[in-house]
């Protein structure tokens, strides 16, 4: 038996045994296959990490490999999907790489009861991890970029700027600053994403580029103006816990622009206020007519400029 | 706007319009939504190529971008699935590599009527492409590598040993060589996998590894031993075209162990013998008891050693 296919094998598929109750055919042949049950659609996400690009080359790799995953879950939560499958392309510079990526991929395969239902692992001059997540949602009711409707709240669900801080941390040789951990730990919100669905929120994405240029997907998708009020930003966590390690100004220009955050950033009538609430999502703004994200602070536009991470600027 | 969504709009999103009937929410999403019609299973699998790994630094990425895609297909081509969707992770050097890759993708997507329902884009040291392929398939029909049967012939669709002439020209600096088009040139077999499944098929690969290796993945996956007859061999267009470059016995390892052919390797009942032959396969071995792979010149097991493509050897 070849060597690739058995240490495949021994890293991935005896370690990961949870087949979810859909898969017909399973990991190890051409294909996976996978029969949806009546009243429900898939969805399917394809999200790539790769080092040196998306983790510091000094971080371990498998906290890499946990990122990538959960990264790629954050995409199911922003659909309100219930997460079921991956399916995992890891290329590795050496039997090394591939083992420590893997150490995280299986644990957090583990952690959220996912079956690993495909893969393809090659060698590579740069350690990268591709993950395609897929799940179930019953028919007709994903939460999209393009529904949020004219008069419609905007909400936010999780904090912003702390994984830009913790990265800022890392960078600086301060790998055991406070920050870090929420840099290091991404945390999907799929059962927060599932509860917004079922309250019938029907605009969503999770923020991963910073808040300000996903709140500029929603409003393009959306064709509406969105204006969100800094003061409202305020009443996070994350604004009692920056300033005094990072200063006003930055902490904003984090909270804004910083990324990786992954909040669900949504929109919802006002008659679901109260609910929202009360599961602690933050009331941040409000659709309007237009085409623009804009700033406000007590309701003046303030100037900002919008500027998140661009691979190929 | 981001300038990295607007070239990734510009290069794939606009030129691959078409959407499959299935498709609920578009790319441009945090993921893509289908409802799989009643009576039909979904088929997802995943496969990267990396440049100077799967395929060399000076071949021109629209080519490796054509290959990329067209080896995903291969793999629904093996299931006997319909192809529907693929999702797309691009790692790319600069934009120039970008727009290339995205060239070969694009026309190879519009050849084949299939949905680019997702697609990821960052910045990498090494030009690397991911396709996620999804197709649909009756329930319950899936041609797989478990299912072959005891006294089940032993069938090859499609030709050997061609892919690893052409890479050799290539390698050699004839990059003009008569095997260069089979080695630049995926051709996934999709419609021959579909009438094999209609026919009533139930055991199938495509052979990416070798001939060799990949039919001890079927010897391993149905718990048989698999007799292949080198004298069989001898009937394919390949036996007569490489001897005359190559020489006997290196004709035969390129097809024993080239790699990339892209062959539909199946068994069958013998009552489909005559069906199978009406449509070009080539009867090349038997099923029968036991647990290893025999090649056998006139019925007289020869030793030859399997030697297929590990990446970590």
């Amino acid at each position: 038996m070849n060597h690739e296919f058995d240490a495949i094998r021994r890293l991935f598929q005896q370690r990961v045994p949870f087949t979810h109750q859909t898969t017909t055919v399973h990991n190890g042949d051409d294909a996976s296959v996978h029969d949806i049950p009546e009243g429900f659609e898939m969805v399917i996400s394809t999200d790539t990490a790769v080092q040196a690009i998306h983790w510091p080359v000094d971080m371990p790799l498998n906290i890499a490999g946990a990122r990538a995953v959960n990264a790629a879950l954050s995409d199911l939560a922003a659909m309100g999907a219930m997460p079921a499958w991956i399916w995992l392309a890891i290329s590795a510079k050496d039997k090394q790489s591939l083992a420590q990526m893997s150490d995280g991929i299986v644990q957090t395969c583990l952690a959220h009861n996912i079956e690993l239902a495909g893969g393809d692992t090659t060698r590579s001059a740069t350690n990268a991890i591709n993950v395609t997540v897929g799940g179930l949602i019953p028919k007709g009711s994903a939460m999209t970029r393009t529904s949020a409707k004219r008069d419609d709240e905007i909400w936010l669900l999780g904090e912003l700027g702390l994984s830009a801080a913790g990265l800022k941390q890392w960078q600086s040789g301060d790998i055991n600053g406070k920050f870090v951990p929420h840099f290091q730990t991404i945390k999907p919100q799929l059962k927060q994403g599932i509860q917004l669905r079922e309250l019938g929120v029907q605009c969503c994405l999770d923020v991963s580029d910073g808040l300000l240029q996903d709140t500029g997907h929603l409003c393009h998708g959306s064709n509406l103006s969105f204006e969100i009020e800094v003061t409202k930003l305020q009443t996070l966590q994350s604004y009692q816990q920056l300033p005094p390690l990072f200063g006003e100004e930055k902490s904003l220009e984090m909270m804004l622009n910083g990324g990786e955050d992954y909040a669900l950033l949504f929109t919802a009538k006002p008659s679901l206020h109260s609910k929202l609430l009360n599961i602690g999502a933050h009331h941040i703004g409000q659709c309007v007519s237009g085409d623009s994200v804009h700033l406000k602070n007590k309701g003046q536009i303030i100037d900002y400029t919008m500027n998140g991470f661009d691979h190929f600027a």
